[in-house]
């Protein structure tokens, strides 16, 4: 019998893993809530009506079919009992000889009831459509509405947090509104709507060298979104945005990217935790006192040598690099080998803003502009997960580029 | 003040009546639940993971943005008031000068609870969005089940009804199993898997020429599909479908195509109504003593003088026609004409049993198999609804054409 690898969660970091278990002596099992896996960076696109879900999102089982030895499971995950070696789900435990926990990251309120309640989040395929029919539902609905005030409401968007997809999202949603819905709604009037970026820190994009935020924040600028720097949320209601100074921003649509932690899989182990209750390992990515289980991803709390030790940021390529180096531990191990220590290359950050800009930090060459985005559209292009998403990708960016057009303005959810 | 036109639906009659008007001295307003226009001939595709819904859907706004005298509303239709001419939605009232009914057609159960509660319908987008959920998470499910017997519920679809929509219907579930599923699930014993098309008729496709019927039928059983004639549906459960004889079906999944009637707007409006609950109008398209109110496409009982007065069938060029009809119609009535008698003329049918064959019935010509596929293909090629789509639809099919792939095999729906 060979061993058997369960990885938890069939995200970047757990799909890189179990495919580069492929010629391994080893059966892998991966186990997702989902039965995609999902290309996180264009998720905003389907929240703007410009993609549906089937190019951005995969099935696992269509994406493992070359590994022979691998198999999957749909199950949402509860817990592990170490002591067994189970992987417990709602549907039952799932026995397993190395486990790798890659079960991602959710979006953090920390602890704030409001911002739970009346934001919107933009992790998770589900939110995305959800956010597109809010969207477009906000403007049908303000056809109905009189009273300048609620309408002014209804018509603005309020995007908490200036990191990569807060700074997308609000890119977005301005241009769908500037260049699309504008010509949906002969009768709007633009002063009435307001897209409106808030960020606690005093600048946008808080992970890049200061000349390329300076270049973000003027970009979105230009795009006709307010950048409101330095401000704090402290509550948020259904048509308004309350700042911690007072001010009160309405808007009844607010979305929050301001915050993540780590799935909640990780806080019901009784492991330790660090930093956004991520899982705490050791060098080689395996939980202290448990050397078959390992952790990759949003959810592992990795010290960066490189870094000084500090904790490893939550970017796909960290994820999709941890994968790779517990797929190649636990081939070592199954081999009476034993565990190396992880080591990060960072291949560096980009963040677009709208259809022509992007800001882009690649080691030494940081491009912002046109430039910035032809890059960020080669990357994007080169990754997007299969050939014909990338054909009709294409096809969709390049009507968008053309006609200033968003195909998929549909409000619609399937029937329950 | 030029006179408002209201029409109620922005389906094929609605569309059309209303680009139909464009050159008219009139205003228009559509007004749909909805906010866009379905292509319904490839709602299957949908359901059957091939297509997303923005391949076959388009906002209805972007649709009249070249129609200068044309608005939208999203609303739902509650009734009409004939005397103040207002047509009442569940936002408010609009009132009109011309009203044009145009709301469709629904799923009939004829009164049986036990059909209405345990079956799904494909006339909607959310429904086909459902069921495509529905299908894969049965396989999902059964990767979880050791009772054999359950294991064959859940993998046993039942479509009723063998009109162009069951067989379409049943012929890309068969295939989306047989061609890819089959590849995702490797454990997967084929011999667990049933597709049954059940039709009261002693025949599939009524509507259709005796040979065609008997091509459609011997495709439907190279497919792998059992096709059950005279067999009537007596009642349904979460588990089975029962038919008249006793006999029963273990099925988890029944998918309900035997029956259609007029949408619910005709009941209440205290007019005359024929069969399928359609409202009757005059050769004119007009609602009898109300000179002003038209009703076309599905919702419209208007007899065929052609066919010795039957009324004519739930078709999509039926609709189209007598949408064009009856614009011309206000279009002389405004400038003080009179109304004419509606004639329609008929292109034709066609239905297709998956990615090969179909059958065509054109006047005297008459296709089945791959000759009455290209056909088909040809037709709803040129008729999908945009350039854009046009694409996107050219690349799907030609993907699963080439590598027998549906690429859509997402279970998702909009977070609420």
């Amino acid at each position: 019998m060979r061993p058997r690898v369960v990885i938890a969660g069939a995200g970047f970091g757990g799909l890189t893993c179990a495919r580069a278990l492929k010629h391994a002596p080893v059966e892998v099992l991966l186990v997702d809530r989902n039965n995609y896996h999902l290309f996180t960076p264009l998720l905003y696109q389907v929240a703007g009506a410009l993609l549906d879900p089937g190019e951005i999102a995969r099935p696992v089982r269509q994406l493992i079919r070359p590994l022979d030895n691998a198999d999957f499971l749909q199950a949402a995950i509860i817990g592990v009992d170490f002591e067994r070696r189970h992987l417990l789900t709602d549907r039952g435990p799932i026995a397993y000889d190395y486990l790798v926990l890659a079960t991602g990251a959710q979006s953090d309120y920390f602890g704030n009831a409001s911002i739970a309640e009346h934001t919107m989040g933009l992790k998770e395929l589900d939110e995305g459509l959800a956010l597109r029919n809010r969207i477009l539902t906000q403007f049908e609905e303000s056809r109905w509405t009189e009273e300048p005030g609620r309408r002014r409401a209804l018509l603005s968007f309020a995007v908490v947090g200036a990191g990569p997809t807060g700074v997308e999202m609000a890119g977005a949603i301005s241009e769908l509104i500037r260049l699309v819905l504008r010509k949906d709604y002969r009768g709007l009037d633009i002063n009435e709507v307001r897209v409106v970026l808030i960020e606690a820190a005093p600048y946008v994009l808080g992970t890049f060298v200061p000349s390329l935020r300076e270049a973000a924040r003027r970009s979105l600028q230009r795009k006709g979104i307010e950048v409101m720097l330095g401000a704090k949320v402290e509550s948020v209601t259904d048509s308004a945005v309350r700042l911690a100074g007072g001010e009160e921003i309405a808007a009844c649509t607010v979305i929050w990217t301001a915050g993540v932690k780590a799935s909640d899989v990780g806080k019901g182990l009784g492991l330790q935790l660090v930093r956004q209750a991520r899982i705490k390992v050791d060098s080689t990515l395996q939980v202290h006192g448990h050397p078959v289980v390992f952790v990759v991803g949003d959810l592992a709390g990795a010290a960066d040598p490189a870094g000084g030790g500090a904790i490893l940021p939550m970017l796909i390529p960290v994820a999709m690099q941890e994968g790779r180096h517990v797929a190649a531990t636990i081939a070592d191990m199954v081999g009476r080998g034993g565990a190396s220590a992880f080591r990060y290359k960072d291949p560096g950050i980009m963040a677009t803003i709208g259809r022509n800009s992007a800001v882009a930090q690649l080691g030494w060459l940081h491009l912002s502009g046109f430039p910035g985005w032809l890059m960020w559209l080669g990357v994007h292009l080169v990754n997007v997960i299969s050939f014909r998403s990338r054909l009709v990708v294409l096809v969709n960016w390049a009507w968008e580029y053309l006609f200033y057009d968003r195909p998929v303005r549909l409000i619609v959810r399937a029937r329950q």
